[in-house]
Parts: structure tokens; C-alpha cells; sequence
């Protein structure tokens, strides 16, 4: 579907979501099957931890738009035990001179060892292509919406210099539970 | 990576590739994996399949552009006994207006029930994409190449509508023989 602006992709994102996702794992040929529920909710901007998040990272509160929390709760098929949780804040910055692209802060949440800074851009089909660089490797994703209630997620771990693609991996995302009957 | 014409993306594409495909049915959230080699050759345009398939179409010789054949081996997780094994020709027929979008005509092989006619595009970002329908239902697939070794293939299966996705399947294809080196 034609997704024409940052903050139409983020008011449809909101919702809570049935995630079916496979990873490749590409030098072995491993196939990983992943289940979870995932929860995107609206946050208020004067939510205190997107104000720390914006102290973080020196950024004014009047320069951000829509941020929102993630939730995910699920298992992996790589190990019965593998039940796994976590969540996250994320506060989009949109640039002055485009309204589509942007950098995503960050939080490190309950399971993530470290806080990321990300570089957005909203594609011409309306795909969400986010980028995030780390020490050692680089995460490409990209999100689009087949319908509103269904979406897809496309996502590579590169090496750092971007030549190498060590995992790949596919989710299909089914809302599950309208935004408006969410807390 | 950049690819920026139909031609271009064709001559990529020939060679000899090890698929990974996830398959996710969405309504019941089953997954299926699926290994399999697929082959991709080049044909020459006065090949006896590719003037049959022209004739069929009421299509000039002149008018097509790096007609190819695909081969594909390989297994399914759904049943211990599913080796499959197919091959079809494909001819684009490039718009006279615009060289990045077409017709693709497919055969039978010898694994298809029936010759599809589907309508591809060049998408700004790379990605070829390419839709086919059919009595009941339509296919929408999208490829793109991460690298001139890697290529990434989303395929959905809509309802003929347009509006519900039945299935949706995720293939990672890693380049495993040079296209100099194949037959």
C-alpha cells in the first residue's frame, strides 16, 4: 500500500502485531524459525524516557516526531528454552531539510546491550528503510505495509564495510489487536 | 547494490544459485523451508522455445530482450518425499515507452500448470518487480541484489482482489558457480 509520509508509517506501526519471522543464516545455510508477539505503542513526548533519550543525545524536545515504545515477547525453534523479551524506546528526529528522512534514537530497554542511533528514509514505494551502524556490523531493514493490518520486514546484518551479509531475515507482521482497543 | 537497467539485472541474474526459501501462510502461521539450486541460463533469441513462446504472443522477434531459462532442484521440510524439481523460458517484452517495465512471458515447463503473462518494472531503488495474475489469485514477487553474489526475493500470494495475502515467502540466493563457468 502507498505509505506517503514518516508519520503515516508510525501511526499504522502502532498496534500490537503477530510476527512470523525466518532467519537465513547465509554461510551455513541455517534456517531459524521465530514466533513473537510485538507491541507498538505510542508515547507522549514529554515521556521521561524520551526526554532522557533526547538529553542522551543533545537534541531539542521540539525536534522529534511520534516516538514509540516496542515490545516483543516470543520463541525461537534454535532452542526450546529460547522464550526471549524485551523492549525499547524509540524517538524518530526527523531532518529540517526532509521531512522523510531522519535518525531513530535509541534506548538500550531490558534486552539490548547497547543504545544505537539510526538513519531512516521513507522510499518512494513507501517502504521504511532503516540503517544503524555499530562497532563491527551494520543492520539494514526495511518495512512496508502490504495492507494496514499487515506488514513485512526485511532484515540484513552486514559487515561494517557493507560487502558481506551474514544474516538475513524475514518477518510477516499481523495486527492482532486494533490501536484503539490498546492501553 | 545499484542496479539501474532491465539488462543489467537480467545479466546478474544468469548463473547457478543456492536458494533458502521460508515460506510463511499467514492465516495459520505455519512455516515451510525450502533448499533448492536454481539455474539461470542465457538464451539465444532464435531458440526453438523462446520463437514458440513469441508466436504465441502475437510477439515480434525484434520486439524481446535476453530471453532466459530458469531450472530449479530442490526440497521442501513439508514432506520428506517433496523433491521437486522444474523449469520454465522466460521472455521479456520491454515497453516501447519505458525500457525499465514490460511483459514477462513464462511457459509451462515441465513443472507449471499454466503459461502466465506477468508485468514487470524496474523499481528507483533496484528492485525488479514483478506481478502476475491470475483466474483466482495474483503473485507479486520482488528481487533485489545485495551484492553481484546475493540476490533477496520477496513473493506474495494475493487474493485476486488485491486485498488479502495468503501467502508470503522469503528466498536468499547466494551465487555458487560463476556464469563463465556454467555449460
Amino acid at each position: 500500500m502507498d505509505v506517503r509520509t514518516i508519520e503515516q508509517f508510525l501511526e499504522l506501526s502502532i498496534g500490537r502485531w503477530r510476527s512470523q519471522r525466518s532467519g537465513h543464516h547465509l554461510a551455513f545455510g541455517h534456517f531459524e524459525e521465530v514466533r513473537s508477539t510485538i507491541d507498538i505503542t505510542a508515547l507522549a513526548g514529554d515521556d521521561p524516557a524520551v526526554i532522557e533519550l533526547c538529553h542522551q543525545h543533545d537534541v531539542a524536545a521540539g525536534a522529534i516526531s511520534h516516538p514509540f515504545a516496542m515490545h516483543w515477547q516470543g520463541e525461537s525453534d534454535w532452542d526450546e528454552n529460547a522464550a526471549f523479551e524485551g523492549s525499547n524506546v524509540l524517538v524518530p528526529v526527523p531532518d529540517l531539510a526532509d521531512p522523510k528522512a531522519g535518525r531513530l534514537l535509541r534506548d538500550k530497554g531490558y534486552a539490548e546491550t547497547v543504545a544505537a542511533v539510526g538513519r531512516y528514509a521513507l522510499q518512494p514505494d513507501g517502504t521504511f528503510l532503516l540503517i544503524t551502524e555499530y562497532d563491527r556490523a551494520s543492520a539494514e531493514e526495511r518495512i512496508w505495509f502490504a495492507t494496514p493490518n499487515l506488514r513485512f520486514r526485511v532484515s540484513l546484518i552486514k559487515t561494517r564495510d557493507g560487502n558481506g551479509v551474514m544474516t538475513a531475515s524475514f518477518s510477516s507482521e499481523i495486527r492482532s489487536l486494533p490501536s484503539h482497543e490498546q492501553k
